[in-house]
């Protein structure tokens, strides 16, 4: 079959079905086949996570097509099944298709609004968790464990872990207590595809001995090989043995499973394959590795070679990359020229040393660099101490991550009224494909009470650069950095010679008449970018306003004072984020201010926010700048 | 010597003098000394945790009487020292004042303003970091080992945790990344008094075998008798040998050691001298046996008896318990009482069973109680687990920890939209004495604005079940109950057939003339009664407004919008507090609403709360009635 490279192939239903009623080549074909349509699923939408899909696909085809019972249904004596890292969720849609457990047609749809969201989500049929922030699903099992014993219920809870997840705390505090309660239907499957998300596991934080770990919390533990399905369906067997010992079953697999140069670590030390979709070489390439395993598979047997069907592929997005600014590499930039002046600077990570920027930083002073695997708690902890003996501790995750599982870490840092620099990548509503475990939506709110942290946001990479030096040579104090990751092609400037100013803002953009009649407030690339288009329309001044938690009253008072509407936007939940701050100064004036407060428009999420296509999503929740325009004139025509 | 029982006692310096002079008894004698200081500080202090002091105080004494080098100077190559649990500061305190590290009258001032804290804080001489908030000593000491190795610095970290405290994730996240960056320098020692805050820690989540379990993350361990000076200073000796592996002591200690009766746990299986101060006669009874232990010791070397100095006991507090209102005790009873109407309340609860008032739930349905340990990121994403499989779990911990540790599974949870009741006790700045680690002051902001979260805080035993009863019964989605532990004498009540409105308040205190004046909006018993305080002198109405992240925008205007001035007290920080949220109202009008605003003065905290006795940090924080009356009176002569 010749491949068109203005294609791209999935395996239909029709041909699922053909595979599946020869009995003896189900499993090992229909994992290719699976595979097929993982790759497929991930290239469309752009996004997702290859790797993890692939080693993890053959253990979830085996469980839902082989062991489970009345799996995931939610009836009596159901078995369930999640995977705790979710990322694998490719790999869970392919199965779930192929079992016409979901429409076969949502392959077309993953991380589009209304589709297949980016991370597992209960709201997706036979979901049973929502998962994608790692380290829960134990805990998660137990809770179910817990609910069927009290139920008489002897339905089992298969839950599949990443590997590089077994760094998280909660992975170890939530075992004890599931040896000690005797919840013997909670079977773990550790996928040990020995590469996290930068690199070997080895390399980031050495597991040491999994099964010697394991066994000491007094769980019965198995290992095998996890894309043989003999020992799957072995291991499942003798798990049922003791009925009153938790089970782990570590199955030994292999990132990428399935296409050779997907399953291996580059040369520079970084697996490629982790999340992302391939490029159009690769993806081609894979398919046909891919295509080819499967008819050989069905030679054997005698069979035709498969038909694939096409779609076309879809139109790459519009914006011209080089134009989009790109505030990772200007922060990851302006960081390592900082460690060259600063000795003090240590760089911590939390196995995102890519998406971070932290590269060039970590070759150029790699003592000062410090790998803490995915363990945010720890790693803020260790920032703690580093700032006690006098260091700058700059510490790195996404901001959905960073400002809720180590919150107390940060607060009790706050304690202590050390300088810490806390930098939340992936910030705001957009990447909003991966879904809402990563959005980082809620940070002022989780943060923003802190004494002494002060959080600020740049709009693009001259700001970063600014924000990140006020940080590290102005502010006495610490400080949250809210970084957006997606490149974003801006239609405003900031003014020549711009410098910070705490608590104060910066128009960017005017369009209102003699009689100032609506200034639009917002920070970060995304949402300014709307508030700008949107301006056009409404005659509106536009401000840059990068302090999430900090307000100069007398500038908010005498600059925003003036207009008759003032709009804020936050990329945040709209309870407790900026609008909150800035509007609370209006219901405060001094005797001396007079009382001609002007009318005020927030707007903001106000729901857990939708997985999607980022154009959609926005939509969804009224921020692109079209609805931000209509809802202007509500406010002015009413 | 004759113990007056209307006296405290205590040794002084100089009896510390002649004891350390006579090298042959010092550490075993001095050790009984310090637990005549500790109980005397304890007694004295109101609170404070007896039993782990006394079963950490030989092992702290060893190290700063004879094993450590320059010991928390920050000089080069010093050693560090820190509890991890840190609510053993008593003893350390004790070993400070002996060695005149720490002015030996401050052991006068436990807990007070300006004194002690009630758990370390680094603006304390000597003390090197703050801790309180469990399983985060490792993780300190990892940076302190890191920057010491950035430094050349040889300079030993030595940790003493808890063995309750090994039940929190943060404490095995941190082990593996220790041992691979061969953080030799890190020497652990584990107080294994094997009883935490509430009973045996293998009653409440089993550690199993702990050494074993340490052995498989790569440190080196030693078990060891921590009450035997000739055991303890072998193992430090032996420590010292490989010099890449991290060490770990498990020290095998007794809770409550040196005095008999406070070395068990009581027959209802609950251990009594976790934390609180002992009764007088426990006090006197205490005393007496280390004197006579001390004496015994003395006497076996020829030495003259113990001379102990003494102090007025102070006064009991004034107000009279009977007429308190005790929320938790109101809370747990309506708990039990619910608990045998819905088969469907599961309780969950971390190692505070008799804190949060679960004791009575517990005995009845023994079978929906879930201890958890001390495991709250576990607890929550069980309660998650068994909402998903058609359970309602009640969660239970002191709200600085649940708001916290647990942020990012609370979230969640809440992304998965079922039903889950979140309890935070010991909520708001009082009790002030148990310092920053305990005070929870900002969990409206590190929750608040979640999607489908309610917070709510009732001010009394009647709105404490109405709250409960609300959030099972009324609420369809998820709640959390804010609640005040200190029993609070109330000078206002409730109305009469007073029912919850969501989002709006109720008048409790009708002082303003004809003329609308002033409405002060609080929550909670503790800053209500300083309202109703306050109102009386500035002629104030008072509204009880228990809704903290949710407000009915209309009753806010139509209600609070007829005042001139709005004056909101928030038992929280006042950045993203409930102040922000209702001043946020009055910049919102839609045009039917006229402009003229009440002026607003929004009160709450603005730094980290400090630590003291209940009235003296309310005034601190200018948070007591005198305070507010000031405050108010300021804003209307202006």
């Amino acid at each position: 079959m010749v491949l068109e490279k203005d294609k791209l192939y999935f395996a239909p239903l029709s041909e699922i079905h053909r595979v599946r009623k020869n009995s003896c080549l189900a499993a090992d074909t229909l994992a290719q086949i699976l595979r097929i349509n993982i790759l497929y699923m991930i290239k469309r939408a752009g996004s997702g996570h290859i790797g993890t899909s692939f080693s993890a696909v053959d253990i979830m085809l085996w469980l839902w097509l082989y062991e489970m019972k009345k799996p995931n249904t939610g009836a009596p004596d159901s078995d369930v099944f999640f995977s705790s890292k979710g990322h694998d969720v490719p790999a869970l849609y392919a199965v779930l298709t192929a079992l016409e457990k979901l429409p076969f047609d949502s392959i077309h749809q993953l991380r589009q609004l209304g589709g297949l969201p980016g991370h597992p989500d209960i709201h997706t049929p036979y979901i049973a968790a929502n998962t994608g922030s790692l380290g829960m699903g134990i805990s998660k099992a137990k809770g179910m464990a817990i609910a069927n014993r009290l139920n008489n219920d002897m339905g089992r809870i298969f839950v599949l872990t990443g590997d590089g997840e077994l760094q998280e705390g909660q992975f170890w505090e939530s075992l004890q207590g599931a040896a000690s309660q005797k919840l013997g239907n909670i079977i773990v499957i550790v996928d040990h595809n020995k590469i996290q998300s930068d690199t070997w596991v080895e390399k980031t934080s050495s597991l040491g001995n999994i099964a010697k770990k394991i066994e000491t919390f007094g769980w019965s533990v198995l290992e095998i090989d996890g894309h043989n399905f003999f020992t799957i369906a072995e291991a499942l067997g003798t798990c049922l043995v003791d009925k009153d010992k938790p089970k782990m079953i570590i199955a030994n697999t292999i990132k990428g499973k399935g296409v050779s140069f997907m399953e291996e670590v580059a040369k520079d030390g970084l697996y490629k394959f982790h999340s992302g979709a391939p490029s159009d070489d690769d993806y081609y390439c894979a398919l046909e590795e891919l295509t080819q395993k499967t008819n050989i598979l069905l030679e054997m047997v005698g069979m035709k070679p498969l038909e694939l069907e096409s779609v076309d592929k879809p139109a790459p997005k519009t914006s011209s990359p080089h134009r989009a600014e790109n505030l990772i590499k200007a922060y990851g930039n302006e960081l390592a020229r900082i460690g060259g002046q600063r000795e003090d600077v240590v760089v911590l990570d939390a196995d995102l040393v890519k998406d971070c920027g932290l590269l060039e930083f970590k070759k150029e002073f790699p003592n000062r660099f410090v790998e803490c695997g995915i363990a945010e708690q720890d790693m803020v902890s260790i920032a703690g101490g580093l700032a006690l003996r006098g260091k700058l501790p700059i510490v790195n995750s996404f901001g959905c991550f960073l400002s809720t599982r180590p919150n107390e870490q940060i607060y009790n840092n706050a304690s202590e009224k050390t300088k810490i620099i806390y930098a939340g990548h992936l910030a705001g509503l957009l990447p909003a494909s991966p879904g809402h475990s990563h959005q980082s939506v809620r940070d002022i709110s989780a943060l923003g009470s802190i004494p002494g942290l002060t959080m600020i946001q740049p709009c693009d990479e001259i700001e970063t650069r600014l924000a990140l030096n006020w940080a590290i040579y102005e502010n006495p104090k610490s400080t949250y950095i809210r970084l957006v990751t997606i490149p974003v092609e801006l239609n405003f400037t900031l003014p020549v010679g711009y410098t910070l100013t705490k608590g104060q803002g910066v128009k960017v953009q005017g369009n209102a008449k003699d009689k100032k009649s609506v200034a639009i407030v917002a920070y970060g690339p995304v949402m300014l970018r709307e508030a700008v288009k949107a301006a056009q329309d409404v005659q509106a001044d536009v401000f840059n306003f990068p302090w999430l938690n900090r307000i100069n009253p007398r500038w908010i008072r005498e600059i925003l004072g003036q207009y008759d509407l003032v709009v804020v936007i936050d990329d945040h939940y709209k309870l407790l984020g900026l609008g909150n701050i800035i509007a609370t100064v209006f219901g405060i004036g001094p005797v001396s201010y007079n009382n001609s407060s002007p009318k005020m428009l927030l707007l903001g999420l106000e729901e857990i926010p939708a997985c999607g296509q980022n154009d959609e999503v926005l939509k969804y929740h009224k921020l692109d700048a079209e609805s931000i325009t209509t809802k202007i004139r509500e406010v002015q025509g009413s």
